[in-house]
């Protein structure tokens, strides 16, 4: 085993007004804006120190463009851009600063579930906005919910036996969680590279599928932070403050005004190479997904882009 | 890079009374006991996997007798081990059980710091006391403060600088913070394996001496549960809650009853290992330790074994 | 104005299975029990001094069985009833200890919404579980959510502007929130003695009706607490871990084994007898009930007894 | 009994530099500004309806020019102005904004512990900057600590026993909580009108002596919030966040630019007229006053004006 995969680094989502979407993130999640042209926008949460977790790129549906990981080391990318080639998928190079403002070198492909899937090593480094000599616990300008940094994602698929699989054999992810269908198959997996709950969860849906991306926040109380903040700003909640039964975190889920889904997240664990993963049987999957209502509204599930 | 040091998997403490202290660490901390003899005990954080992060032995003083850090396979132990090696310090292997109950394959070495330090692999796997199929959130037996793991240690050493660099250089540990004299030298040392704020830190003071473990609560909450717990057995607490300028951090100091320090800890941040380190001068010394006050209490600094 | 009644003092509900009601409301709710015979238990939060809070009648059905409140003084006790008595309602008195284990001189009539009250005095005093001396902050022996008192109850009536005139005019309650119809009914009235946002409610709906309890709890996140204690225990939530646009507070819905709603709440505001009240307008009564969700279940509305 | 005083209304504190000392309650504290002009300012928490609940005066030194209770009416107010003449001491009338902007008719004293003391009723109230209709659950514009209200004032006297007892048979406090020195008097006591732990406390000191004055806060998180804004200001801690033993309540406690201390407080309990007091002995104030460290500094109790 080898470093590999770091984390998830950043996400990339359509939205048909940039400016609106722009607004929302910067205003209302709080994220700080690092780059902003007339067909994108750079944004992160305020603690990263990389240039962007999040693209906002105008188009005329909404929905994911792509995700990222970072890479420990251009040589590390080098081996997990040949293992997804021996693998026998297509996968093109860019240099630093061809795909976006601020990008590290990147190996581009398509994976089996259909959504492009960016290797990266080296994006540019902003700073987190506080000084290296002597600093404050926190800048005293964030706004909104501000969540110090980017979490995990979630996506759909046709086939999640055959994806998590390919996560796990060719990218080295570790499975943490799944829901198992009656039959044995898999629902729902949850997968990481940082030691933590997961990285990026598939559910079972159509290719290329969006279900929504997650946010860090430090505590519970930061859920009724920014569940306060979604009312005051008139934003959809979707579901939460809750807490999931699958990774045991909590979190808030709601909409941004394309209708892309966003959850602030926090809690779950730690979890070593060599524990062993959580199945939930597919009766139990309500409370796999929601703990305290046991049960999943249709559209948490049939919502998606 | 490779993957290495995983993270601090565990600490080995003296206490003269042993049936003491373990009536403290299971009941007050809120420890799970794995193992028992006349002369030691096993416990663990009770979301903790593996047999225990921390070992408690009969001696006639209190004090650190060692540490631990998990490694991710065997070969990365054989590897690390031979660059300890090849620094010059001789390193001692041991078969999995024969160090402890439950150890892994272990290379053991005294560090420059004068610190005795194993690198293990294959730890016994006990899980955490949950099923892995459907589980609740957490054991309902938990008592006390009932930290989920093991954060990190904090130690003393005459040479910061050259303990730091030998972290550094030899176990690849990255440098999160650091406290530097006005004479540039370093004071206070910060370093970090799992991409948390720190696994280890030294401070200046005698070779081998112990300053505090850590483990992790979830929120700034959990602090106060450990204080009120702390205030109902009697517990003599240190510091705290309180904020720490290095690592931003919030935790509370109490002692064992044998005079070890402990804290809880939570918050932090996550780093990655492009990320910079932070400096703190001489002057704002006090500000990194305790935010809130802005000064550290000379029993802080001085109290130690 | 004089003292008249101080606060909500007591909630006496039906439950058909009194020994599957007791170990709910002892073991998940984390009630104290006072006292407790064939036919009634009596319980209490672990921080009130007087007899008991919450009476559980063994009954074919569930629901609410009666009502009461403290009155400051046999005095102002006598002085209530005879407004009562004025306003041409029946009263009937009882000695201490005739109508309940621990009751005080009590009044009892039956109101304009069809529930029983008592105006009760000198409900014997059993003290907190607390020395009187040198106390901990807490005792060491609670279980499940633990609510230190109750806080209010929420009832049904046809005539919500006739009863809220009772209540204000006769048993000289403060209105601080009103829900009004577009026609300028009032749909839900909030009603306060104890200079909380509420210790009384009513919602339009069937005289004698009973939507929930609701025990205080000191945090939100004493509300994550209390819906993992729920889940743990299979408990089904109603609604929350949320906010409340009218009183500002938090609360968390759930059902005893009966079927009676139970919530513990948390928040709102400190109400001085000169502030103005605060209305909503049928249109935003989804988010005067929940702010978050902007909207109420079909069945927080019609399901009640 | 009858109503009487409701609660503690405002403070009156002296400060020599006006300027920094509006800056500072204002910006750090986050209280709100309703007036001001040359010599005096005006500020109430942000959830108060009522004109004020602070007053600063620009003095040659800092301390306490006077405080206030809210009477539930005129009558009320006429009532114990009597009973406080009947006492002996001399009363002076005030007509409505005769003695501070916004002030109601007031009846003014010197009490036998030397603190001026107004009896006041029919402050103008100015609404808390939410709408009355459909409100969101916060004004936006908040900043800093933002405490919804006052809580309490914590005050020093020679006889502490004297002055409990005048409070308790003139002004009709109850006394809450006493820490009885070993020969039986009174070191400090702590007395209430508004059914919380305490609206007025008072240790032994110099007559006319100042030692906090505390705003309320929600939950034990806004005490961290507190302290972060505090370290993020320079603002010096005095103490905390920590618990205290008497009243069970959490606080931070720091000092305004002229040397005034001011604590932010939360949770303590509810308190019936019928309740008993607690009694702390002399060997155990420390634990009285901070339960976690189990000792107050010198200067907790030495450190006022």
């Amino acid at each position: 085993m080898t470093d590999g995969i770091l984390r998830l680094s950043h996400v990339d989502v359509r939205v048909p007004d940039l400016e609106l979407a722009l607004a929302y993130y910067s205003e209302v999640v709080g994220l700080v804006v690092t780059g902003h042209d007339d067909d994108r926008a750079y944004l992160k949460g305020w603690d990263e120190h990389q240039h962007h977790s999040l693209i906002l790129t105008a188009a005329p549906t909404y929905g994911l463009d792509g995700l990222g990981f970072k890479l420990t080391s251009e040589a590390e990318l080098d081996r997990v851009a040949q293992r997804v080639s021996d693998a026998g998928i297509a996968v093109e190079r860019f240099h630093p600063g061809e795909l976006a403002e601020g990008s590290g070198v990147t190996a581009r492909f398509v994976g089996p579930s259909g959504h492009t899937i960016d290797l990266e090593y080296g994006m540019a480094q902003v700073g987190n906005g506080l000084p290296l000599l002597n600093p404050p616990p926190a800048p005293d300008d964030l706004v909104g919910m501000h969540p110090p940094r980017l979490d995990h994602v979630f996506l759909l698929c046709e086939d999640v036996d055959g994806v998590t699989r390919f996560f796990r054999d060719v990218l080295e992810f570790r499975l943490t969680e799944q829901i198992l269908a009656d039959d044995g198959h898999q629902l729902t997996t949850f997968l990481e590279r940082s030691h933590t709950a997961h990285d990026i969860a598939f559910l079972t849906g159509p290719d290329g599928g969006f279900h929504h991306l997650a946010y860090w926040v430090d505590e519970w109380n930061d859920l009724r932070v920014a569940a306060d903040t979604c009312a005051y700003h008139g934003v959809p909640i979707d579901a939460g403050p809750t807490r999931h039964g699958a990774t045991r975190g909590c979190g808030l889920y709601f909409f941004d005004p394309a209708g892309n889904r966003n959850e602030v997240y926090t809690g779950g664990y730690a979890f070593d190479p060599d524990d062993e993963p959580t199945t939930w049987t597919e009766a139990e999957m309500g409370r796999a997904i929601f703990t305290y209502r046991g049960q999943v509204d249709q559209g948490f599930m049939t919502v998606h882009s």
